[in-house]
């Protein structure tokens, strides 16, 4: 039987050691292709480059595993590596580790997870793994242990019929992690503050700064399951359609044209 | 009573006619503020700006209404209008009208719906409204007809809980449109096809194109809609857990840590 083939890509640039980490896990797998960004892509979303051309260089960071860096965003990234790298779809598709979390509505500006989600809307198995450590000298021992765990899941299992996974894992010892959970995703929000600037020519200019609030209190969230030790994993969906909203525009609105 | 305060945007930027016609659609039916960006964001999703300042300007091409232009994305735009122009939430929150459709997957990659999310998720009644016409010099007639039903009622009778609607407008004279329709978001995706070509440098790089593939026939589907003169609106939501996936999860994979 053939290895599976399998495209690693994230949204903190090809050097950045959550990349790495992912890379030694699905290693074990099968044959991986690596295409990720040449510079930080973080809170992309789903992004893509349509004004500018991209470049694409094959790099040597992971040995004698391909690589290539990518001028554009995690999606242009996942895009160019099917059309013009692989000239297949690969057999999974995985994102991160990124440096900093992804949980509940961070999945929405998530470079990360848009690199996922791109390679599940064309039908393939896909999972975005983040670490709850923002720094660049991240420990990502205990997550490349349950980054391990899953791949192996999905290997023998399979995955939920057009979704992908949002993995996020605590910022703890291997030995403090509770174990896994699947959850679904807290309802909460950012809360924008603009920190506002002069800048050495006297214009102002603006930071984007904010709170994480959350006001869900469920025990089935990924915000809950992190604040607990446990790893989170969110099954996600790319149709939005609210079909209790459908119901609702048709009983209530107008529709007379 | 006081009357509601509207703010509107878009990602083809301030200047572009689109968001001339919503203006003039909504300032029928409360105070309008503008921010939108400096420069066009289509394909930006839900991306936010976090390594770089923004700049914000107050612009004078709406007349009366007051109007300001942002260096960020879509998303920028509804966060800096609320903390650093409004002081509060608006009533509404309008964006568009978009130069080219957002119906189905495209709902993902859009600057314009990530703008209304934006809204949507800060518990604000949102619309992002597209026509499917990608020249500058689309006719915007129909549209802000269509416009201006869409805004009634949703002043009159409300937004599904949760939700925000992503409406779109087929490119017809007024009296060739069938009607609004409620629909489901279309399965469909983009098939990637990079076109390269080789730099005066002898450098390649790439375009990335693609073509739009539908495979569902289903009749509530706002491809359908579209296809068949109608005014397509899909309420479409923030929350991406897929349920179905959770009971998936837990009965199939192995999830002792």
């Amino acid at each position: 039987m053939e290895k599976p083939v399998i495209l690693v890509t994230n949204d903190d640039s090809i050097v950045s050691p959550g990349i790495r980490a992912l890379v030694e896990v699905v290693q074990k797998f099968g044959d991986v292709v690596v295409v990720a960004p040449d510079s930080p892509q973080s809170a992309m979303g789903h992004a893509i480059t349509i004004h500018d051309p991209l470049r694409l260089q094959k790099v040597n960071v992971f040995g004698s595993t391909p690589a290539y860096q990518c001028s554009g965003t995690p999606v242009d990234c996942v895009k160019i590596a099917i059309d013009k790298i692989l000239h297949r779809k690969p057999d999974l598709c995985v994102s991160g580790i990124n440096h900093g979390s992804n949980a509940s509505i961070n999945v929405i500006y998530s470079g990360t997870m848009s690199a996922a989600m791109e390679a599940a809307i064309d039908g393939i198995p896909a999972i975005g793994f983040s670490l709850l450590d923002f720094s660049f000298d991240a420990d990502f021992k205990a997550s490349k242990v349950y980054a391990e765990k899953i791949v192996r899941n999905i290997m023998n299992y399979g995955i939920p019929r057009d979704c992908l996974l949002n993995v996020n894992i605590p910022r703890l010892p291997l030995e403090e992690i509770q174990g896994m959970r699947v959850c679904r995703q807290a309802v909460a929000k950012w809360e924008e503050e603009f920190d506002k600037r002069i800048d050495p020519n006297g214009k102002e200019y603006y930071w984007l700064t904010g709170n994480f609030v959350n006001n869900d209190h469920g025990k089935d969230t990924d915000i809950w399951a992190l604040d607990n030790g446990y790893v989170s994993i969110v099954p996600v969906q790319f149709d939005l359609t609210n079909h209790q909203g459908i119901s609702y525009l048709n009983k209530n609105w107008s529709m007379e044209s």
